[in-house]
């Protein structure tokens, strides 16, 4: 895929847009589902004012080509273009085209996010759904899946017959970040993230169940001499990322990480370490299936 | 008690301190360890810049009476006046009083913190150690007895012949503050935090030992018209406190929680849900026992 040449390719039928919080990625679609070129930009829904997003389409179309687009990710929240009402989970490619929305002056449809609501748990997601489900409607995966998206909000999908039939949220990331940015740990957790004997002391430790106790134990193993200050960073993040994954219950089970070059080997070593195993799928190439698979059933 | 005004009497017999980072508190002791008078301020340890300690201590005597004195809390920390090592437990009174920290040319003495440290588990504190000595010393509390201290970073310590032998440190209040103040729950965090449905419901779940996606959750449920927004503090804070207790193992076990007015009826519920019963101990009650034991064995 080469970057930003092919908006007035003859075949460019659509844009695909994964629009998320901080970044942005665009794909020029032809009408069989290949992808003509692509780019990514810092332009997530937090980059545009309210106000300005039929401008910002239009800049996307005066750089990609004069098409009609389809969005997925935060800019159908509250905070981007257009608050798209949820499909509720178990949802597949038919519910998430039907409950597509819609702003036709704009040729602009934004994918529903799909939110999981049973009396002992709610969960919601924006985006991750094109993928998952794509990635099990184009062979990537099987029908019968479990995903992890490893990232700030870190998300677990489960689904049964390519329809998605759990969606689980965990904080791992964005607690991570306020503890290495705003806490008294701050101080030990200058070092790298990265896998090793502190990060795998972290899962281990981890598998204990006493989160809470166990991140002061940061602080207390480093005053007492018991760890290397730069080795916090690595404990810390096993300890959250093996908390996280503790709770999945993967034993004996394949999991499907979504590509992510910085986290997702880390999540590979916590599911080994309690039993399962894991597999990376290429998360553009399961968004764009995905998203060509609901492009496809939408009328236009 | 009454304030400020027993610096001058003839009983006074040295000045006792509970010096932490935050706030201060100064007690006029006699010299059969009865209270002359007492007051509380801000000037915690970080409060007070380097180099300073000495015109501090001069400050407090002049308020207070030209008297010896002992301390106890974050003034032994390595941001304090002067790091005192930890004494390692199990340490009862002749342990603290043993490693007690001296500065003799400004009559001032420090009390040790104590240090837990096995292959499984490393803790520490500074400060609270006198309080569950003391509160056991005094029958406040019987010999062997379950603490709980709560706070930023919640105490639980465990003595037997009024000696403590484990200390479990956990960052409950730290991490509600930095979801409160930082994190994308915080918008769902304005409401007041008070027992009640809400933080009830808090502990309920966190019975399940899911943290992690329990607290993206507060979130979710908000966004799904679950839970009232005004209710997510209450039941973030029960979340909190219930992974907390959760991980005690308080069934069937008597707590004794050195008082807090605002967290301490707040765990009180949180560990009557988990099997547990509780008492309130007067925390300065419990101090002034602990360091006057301390003081009575120490060469001035």
């Amino acid at each position: 895929m080469s970057d930003d040449k092919a908006g007035a390719s003859p075949a460019a039928a659509y844009l695909a847009i994964d629009w998320g919080t901080t970044n942005r990625r665009v794909y020029v679609m032809a009408a069989d589902g290949s992808v003509l070129a692509t780019a990514r930009d810092d332009r997530g829904i937090k980059s545009v004012e309210a106000g300005c997003w039929a401008d910002e389409l239009a800049g996307i179309r005066a750089r990609f080509g004069d098409l009609p687009a389809i969005a997925a990710g935060m800019v159908g929240s509250t905070r981007g273009w257009r608050e798209i009402p949820y499909v509720i989970a178990p949802a597949g490619v038919t519910e998430l085209a039907t409950g597509i929305g819609r702003i036709p002056e704009e040729r602009f449809f934004i994918v529903p996010g799909v939110a999981y609501d049973t009396p002992d748990h709610a969960d919601v997601m924006r985006g991750e759904e094109v993928q998952a489900v794509g990635a099990c409607l184009s062979g990537l995966a099987p029908h019968d899946a479990l995903f992890c998206q490893p990232g700030t909000h870190n998300k677990w999908i489960g689904l049964k017959d390519a329809r998605i039939t759990s969606v689980t949220t965990a904080l791992t990331g964005e607690l991570f970040a306020l503890l290495r940015d705003h806490s008294i740990l701050a101080e030990m957790m200058t070092g790298p993230v990265e896998d090793g004997p502190a990060f795998r002391a972290g899962i281990a430790d981890a598998a204990g169940g006493d989160l809470l106790s166990r991140l002061f134990g940061v602080r207390a193993s480093v005053l007492l001499g018991r760890r290397a200050r730069e080795d916090g960073a690595a404990y810390t993040s096993g300890l959250l990322i093996g908390a996280d994954v503790a709770a999945r219950e993967v034993a004996g089970r394949l999991v499907h990480i979504l590509s992510d070059p910085n986290l997702g080997p880390l999540y590979a070593v916590a599911i080994e370490a309690f039993g399962g195993t894991s597999t990376a799928i290429d998360g553009q190439a399961a968004f764009v299936a995905g998203i060509h698979h609901i492009w496809s059933m939408i009328d236009d």
